[in-house]
């Protein structure tokens, strides 16, 4: 008496991608309901089991469905925006200003929706998102019938989905609770990267991931100049200092990990971590070799990603194991290492265990989840077959096939595509929207193109400042007198700093480019000698965005660069419309009130003639934090003798420029 | 009044990949015969001609068909038959051993045809091959409708179609005179490369391509390991070396080029040398990274090719254009280098001048060859399409383009293929013969699979000796009378050592495998001290090949390996049948005899007893250079006064295994 399961697939080279690498040929698999049963010889299957529904797979691979484990789903809609550009000049000049302008529930789950066309067509059955608005990616991919882990980004900068990084935590949580538990849908939380978060942030972000056993999915180590800062601002590389906040604590999937050492690596595998390895990001965005050969060797999961489709431009895991494998072998200058088993190995069965769902998906065997695909390998392309060794079929499948070799995918049991038909999406549909979003995309980068902004960004080395700005402006009469009342006992100065002040504003036809401010700080030592000069440029917003309170000023549109040309390349490359120059000299008290850090300038402009002003600033990401701090400036004014001074609520060339 | 076309093609994104890169769309291409006559907008090139047949792109890219700049097509045969070795192994253990059983004019014509199937399919419209019976491949590559550069490989060592490179090159005569002027082919002659040839093959192939003003074509600084004994040998790198010997005279093709320097750039620069760059092939054999920016900055026309399906493993110009890009990227630590339009010039204009064929093919432009390709960019992995940039359309085809989007493809004015159909080429057919190679060549590799040769290979670093081996061998009773005559002013003696030589030959149960020989040469000085010892590792074959006239062996299964790991070790490792030791004093003189080189040996052997030999010896990869040294050996023999002595036909152990 046989069993009874759902669907049997016969005649099929069966890759079980299974602890022992088994390879039934025939073989045949068993599905009862959204799981895997029995897999084996077909002789022995067809034995023990019949089905209604037999599928004949014509003598084709089957096999797991691939692994995508990192990727940024939404972004099929940005693919090939900008291409062949530095990562600054790529990121902030193309990606965050549309991001920003663009990224909504329903971008995201347009783009979801064509990012599953597209990965169902190329064998992907399980990918590893990290965006916003993640709840509408988790509904679009259920929505598919795919299986993904889905990473709710969180950030200290503002982003698509939050003006600030607390609205992001709490939207995560909300998230999580929702979701956890759903039959294809693993939520997770997304601190971005240590570059991009606080120590706040990647805390209260283990905090959640452990309080909801979730997984917490972070880039790490992603290029040379990330790792080089850390070393500079923290003294240890990134892996100690992401241990440091409590991240390993949690199910940490690792995405990139190319500039890591081997201390990092065993820390790594110490706590279980996943990583995923992403060869075409990583070469296209010249960011380096991830160590992939020593990461295995220490034990590691390693998974392959495709990264987004912005910096990819696509989402083909055939071509992303393929280059696993060539990568490997060749920054190890060894063509042993990652053979093509090892690859696929990686895109399946240790892909899901990276993304610790290990349980669930990257493997043909019995108790695990039905999500298969079937491969035709015997196209022009792919032939002749050699069966001398079982690493044959491994190589044709890594070295040789195409992700539209894929014929058919399964997830949980359920149908996605049959015979390059997908069954889930209507791709006519989306390909349409697709088409016109693209259209208004183009007409605003065009409408851009020709701002300072992106003219500055595309000088490179440009960064935005911290969102919140806390300041408060005075006029002061008896400026000697303040100089005194600094020694008062509550002030506790750490620095204090004597300059000259040589500012050139550019000033342009369309007021909304904002205003440039190429600045020389002559520094000022006891002898009154100009000891050192240092130039930068300040692209400042032509009017706040926004205040909180009658202090506090949200100041997003402020970016900095190092000038590092003169102030006459700067005229002919921005070419203003008009230009003002001010002279100033300025004392800067750096200082600690209440364990809060103020900067302190008392200014003396003497060219035009303008008289002193008293500005105290911080600068934070956090809104609740410039709330506090706006707070304790109104007290410093106070103490320093100045609080009922006349207040200033404008930039000197604001002043300047509306006489 | 219009003018008469024989095709319009309309309603297309003609990207001309001309000298300005101008780009038309809607654009039309009109063509007529076998030539492109116009090519423009739609609405003015529409004004200027008619014609009978109208080709609708359906707002698809028309484009130059690619140029695969090196490739070995008939290589299709042995895709996948191994994979993650090491060069040698990969080449010494499998390539070269199957190619000698199944290399023939067959062999590569169904090979060929298969290549020309896949190269069709992806957009390929010319090629550059290197191969052995090259008129075959001419052949089946005009009947598939394509445009080759086809180059009659030339080496030292026997090749499938050519025992010694005398037979090579008078067929590459032949083959040049025979296909001169062809519409479609462009015949050449191909030196495999500088280590694989001798000078005098190098000079004797420049001769032919100037002589018959065809493309050299031949592999140049693959591999660091190459140009490190070019520098041990001679003193200079690759470039100089293969300058020294006047190949630089000829229209040069150089694959690979990975290591060299800015000099030999310039000097390839200098006399318009072109490049083939092959990432998949030098990622994954892992022999480095080309420095591809580098020779582009130097004006150098550097074309991209795929390298043999065997070692990439396919013929995929759309993955390759892609890796250009991305590897160049990589390896420079640049994102900005080779861009989208770059990698594409690479593989169309640039890649046709690097084959000296830039006035037929690479580009739409009036006068040249009808060869192009139609090509979907809107399916979903290639959605959506933004033109806020030109850069925009060369990026979509080199980052997000497969070569299964391509559709259409028309050579010299004659579709090859429509809408996936291939036109010339019963790919049905093809595929089923391919498949029954692939089972002969499945069950030679199962039988060879346990040779002592293979597992010799596995061990790294052996190599094949010269093909031609010249030896007579006497017994000696009067050794100290030999000695004396050494002094004959005839014989220059430029070299003497005294050796004690302990040797362990293993034996196997099938004498086919031959005799493995563990020699460990004790070198003695003046003073009876051992100065010096070394081991190393010959594999015997059972039986010589054949003999030319009484004194020249053909032994070209002889190979040779450095002996690193100690005697018990390549015992336990090949498990010899057998063991049998002897030991023998050897007095071995290098001497010059009528300016040619010999090695004289004067053996005693001592254990066990057998008394003296006298050996006089030579090798060489030509088989007329061999006749002429036996000759002049048996002078030798009469001069030192044993021209009487008994001739001894065996070697020692033959001797010791028949008694």
């Amino acid at each position: 008496m046989t069993q009874k399961a759902d669907k049997l697939f016969t005649n099929a080279i069966v890759l079980t991608m299974d602890g022992k690498l088994n390879q039934y040929d025939p073989g045949t698999v068993a599905v009862k309901g959204d799981s895997i049963i029995a897999v084996g010889f077909e002789s022995e299957i067809k034995k023990e089991y019949s089905a209604d529904e037999i599928i004949d797979c014509g003598g084709r691979v089957l096999m797991p469905g691939l692994v995508n484990a990192h990727t940024h789903v939404p972004m099929t809609l940005l693919r090939g925006l900008a291409d062949d550009l530095r990562l600054d000049v790529w990121l902030m000049g193309y990606m965050l200003p549309v991001e920003r302008e663009f990224v909504s529930p329903e971008f995201v789950r347009l783009g979801t929706s064509l990012a599953c066309a597209e990965q169902i067509r190329s064998g992907v059955t399980t990918f590893n998102d990290m965006y916003y608005f993640e709840d509408d990616i988790a509904q679009a991919t259920a929505d598919a019938g795919m299986r993904a882990v889905c990473g709710q980004s969180v950030m200290k900068y503002p982003a698509p989905d939050a003006a600030a990084f607390e609205d992001s935590i709490a939207y995560a949580r909300e998230f999580i609770k929702k979701w956890k538990g759903h039959p294809l849908i693993v939520p997770a939380i997304a601190p971005h990267a240590p570059y991009s978060t606080t120590p706040e942030i990647l805390r209260t972000c283990a905090d959640i991931a452990r309080e909801f056993d979730v997984p917490l999915h972070i880039h790490i180590s992603e290029t040379a100049f990330e790792v080089e800062n850390m070393r500079n601002e923290q003294g240890m590389p990134v892996v100690p200092y992401i241990k440091k906040q409590g991240v390993l604590e949690a199910k940490v999937i690792a995405a990139h990990c190319v500039h890591i050492d081997v201390g990092e690596i065993k820390t790594l595998q110490h706590v279980n971590a996943g990583i995923s390895h992403n060869p075409s990001s990583n070469l296209k965005l010249a960011s380096g070799f991830a160590p992939v050969q020593k990461m295995l060797d220490n034990g590691l999961n390693v998974g392959i990603g495709t990264d987004g489709p912005a910096s990819n431009n696509d989402l083909d895991m055939f071509e992303e194991v393929r280059l696993a494998s060539f990568v490997a072998k060749a920054s190890s200058n060894d063509p042993t290492v990652v053979p093509a088993a090892t690859a696929l190995l990686m895109a399946t069965r240790m892909g899901a265990q990276a993304l610790h769902i290990g349980h669930l998906t990257g493997s043909l065997e019995p108790g695990k989840r039905a999500d298969l695909i079937i491969v035709d390998t015997a196209p022009v392309h792919n032939s002749p077959r050699f069966r001398r060794d079982p690493q044959n079929a491994y190589a044709q499948l890594v070295f040789a096939s195409k992700s539209t070799d894929v014929t058919d995918v399964m997830v949980n049991g359920k149908w996605l595509m049959r015979n390059h038909e997908l069954l889930t999406l209507n791709e006519t549909e989306l390909l349409k929207q697709a088409r016109e979003l693209a259209q208004k995309i183009d007409t605003f980068l065009i409408e851009r193109e020709q701002s300072v902004l992106s003219k500055l960004i595309a000088l490179g080395g440009s960064m935005e400042q911290e969102s919140f700005e806390v300041q408060v402006k005075v006029r002061v009469t008896e400026p000697d007198q303040l100089v005194q009342k600094m020694k008062r006992p509550e002030v506790e100065i750490t620095a204090y700093k004597h300059y000259h002040q040589y500012d050139d504003y550019f000033l342009f036809d369309d007021p909304s480019q904002g205003r440039l401010r190429f600045r020389e700080d002559n520094l000022i030592n006891a002898k009154g000698e100009v000891e050192n000069v240092r130039s930068r440029l300040t692209l400042l917003g032509q009017q706040r965005e926004g205040e909180f309170g009658h202090d506090v000023l949200l100041s997003r549109s402020r970016f900095l660069a190092p000038a590092i040309h003169t102030s006459r390349f700067y005229r002919e490359y921005f070419k203003p419309k008009q230009e003002i120059s001010v002279e100033k000299n300025r004392l800067r008290w750096h200082i600690r009130y209440k364990n809060t850090e103020f900067f302190i300038n008392l200014d003396e402009v003497k060219a035009p003639q303008m008289g002193h002003f008293l500005e105290i600033k911080s600068r934070t990401w956090s809104r609740k934090d410039a709330d506090r701090k706006a707070e304790l400036a109104s007290e410093l004014l106070a103490l320093l003798g100045v609080g009922d001074a006349e207040a200033v609520t404008q930039d000197l060339i604001e002043i300047l420029t509306t006489k």
